[in-house]
């Protein structure tokens, strides 16, 4: 799994910081999750393949989460796109975006699918035979939802010397790659743990912003291997995140620690502070695998 | 006045290209023309003080020349804007800003006021005592607009050596500047002519985008001193100009020849050509002072 962050400031585009989106490179798919101004660009900028986008979830209705979504579909259809696009995101994001297509008699020539969300409850929203995607329902100003992504176990491989060693039939392979034995011409069964190898650990990475402090995202996020938290604020300014429903990364550290998570990656700054790295600092105090988004950065899940 | 463009390129914002937007500083106005996606980051990187907008002019409802709006107005909000903002574009335009700013519960703190336009004639749609503003209708795919930015007449200037040799009292300073004779303690009279100076020309700016070559436009822009034309294409996709309603380079030289207009600046030029140099070449066979826009480049009107 590979994420790369196009952009992980709040508020407004400015000169050098983008607002929130992000690509994640999930077995066969590329999912972008949010859409702020500028996310084409972005997207270009990071040598990114449109055409290989095909689901976008969208977290909520905030123009820095959001507001970029018209442009690229308009994109999409100017560079000829034929194959449909899911849309996943609050309800109302379907007139939205109707809305400003038929204002520039510009619909699409492709299947535009939204997938309206209003459910309070974690809901399965995405599935085929190697992902899941589930909503994470989060506390904003408005209704807002993060997602967690997850990979399927990957069949076991095949241990390509020991069925040459012991002269498996070829037509035995999906069989024991699905967990089944090996049967000699002899009759003899050979255990299906000897023919084959543990597959990678399937991956899961979950995104959530924005969001005050909420440990009822706990359960959801149990042990996954990534998680991006919001850190809009620092400790000295956790009344604005109570106020405006932020975090400070020192409670985005307390999430990943109650979690139990593998790494923890903060985003969604406020543009006040002098330098990102103030972030890390304060979320080391609390959980020790941190890293910083930052527009172009890339990550391996 | 002085024309800033912010972005004059056709159809998707690019790494290094932007869609239509452009500010004119006339008097003591700083009008904003079109709105592209990312018009608040070109807006930053050209040092232009968003507080200082207080009227845009949107031309049409298609994504390059209005998806930057909604950004923009969120962001004036979030800047703690407080004085009225006008915005004059197609009919529709309310409803998509106010579809936008409600489905993210922000609606703004300061008061945004939208003139719609709908006529197909050309009408006066702002004026104040320095300056008026007409619509040009347009012929594009969709409902489109110029609009032609006229200063008014300045008051005559006091020649201040003049005064002072005839020892005219302050009192009748700005009647003679509107005009006025001068009275000396003697009687005399002392024409207005030997005590100011002509003023200087008041100035007109036209902008012409998207449409194809339309001659109905020329009483409209008849003489101004700068007339900004589409040429989305060269003569060699002429088709295609017909196909799209939008111009050649050509096209937008013969609408200035034969508007007799100061200067002509060629604009939403297709990404698809080499060097945009090959437009101001196509246009100076037809009409000899051609400018080329670029994103950030200004001209003195």
């Amino acid at each position: 799994m590979k994420l790369t962050i196009l952009g992980c400031y709040s508020a407004t585009p400015r000169t050098f910081t983008n607002p929130t989106s992000q690509v994640l490179e999930i077995r066969n798919h590329l999912f972008l999750i949010d859409c702020g101004e500028g996310t084409q660009v972005q997207l270009r900028k990071n040598k990114i393949k449109f055409s290989r986008i095909k689901h976008i979830f969208i977290s909520h209705l905030h123009g820095d989460h959001f507001f970029g979504l018209p442009g690229l579909i308009s994109t999409f259809r100017l560079l000829g796109r034929e194959t449909e696009m899911h849309i996943y995101g609050p309800k109302g994001i379907k007139e939205a975006i109707t809305l400003f297509l038929k204002l520039g008699d510009s619909w699409t020539n492709f299947p535009l699918i939204f997938h309206e969300l209003k459910s309070k409850e974690s809901e399965l929203i995405f599935e085929d035979e190697q992902v899941s995607v589930h909503t994470i329902p989060l506390k904003h100003r408005i209704y807002t939802n993060g997602f967690l992504f997850q990979e399927k176990p990957s069949p076991r491989k095949l241990d390509i010397e020991a069925v040459a060693e012991h002269k498996i039939d070829r037509s035995q392979y999906n069989n024991i790659k699905n967990g089944a034995d090996g049967i000699l011409e002899s009759g003899t069964v050979v255990p299906n743990a000897s023919l084959t190898i543990d597959p990678p650990d399937p991956k899961s990475y979950a995104f959530c912003s924005d969001t005050v402090y909420n440990e009822d995202i706990l359960p959801l996020i149990k042990n996954v291997d990534t998680l991006y938290h919001e850190s809009t604020f620092l400790e000295t300014e956790s009344n604005l995140g109570e106020k405006t429903k932020h975090s400070t990364a020192k409670q985005a550290a307390l999430i990943a620690q109650k979690a139990d998570v593998g790494s923890l990656i903060l985003g969604h700054y406020s543009t006040r502070y002098k330098s990102i790295d103030l972030f890390r600092e304060e979320a080391l105090q609390v959980f020790s695998n941190v890293e910083l988004a930052d527009d172009g950065k890339s990550f391996e899940i």
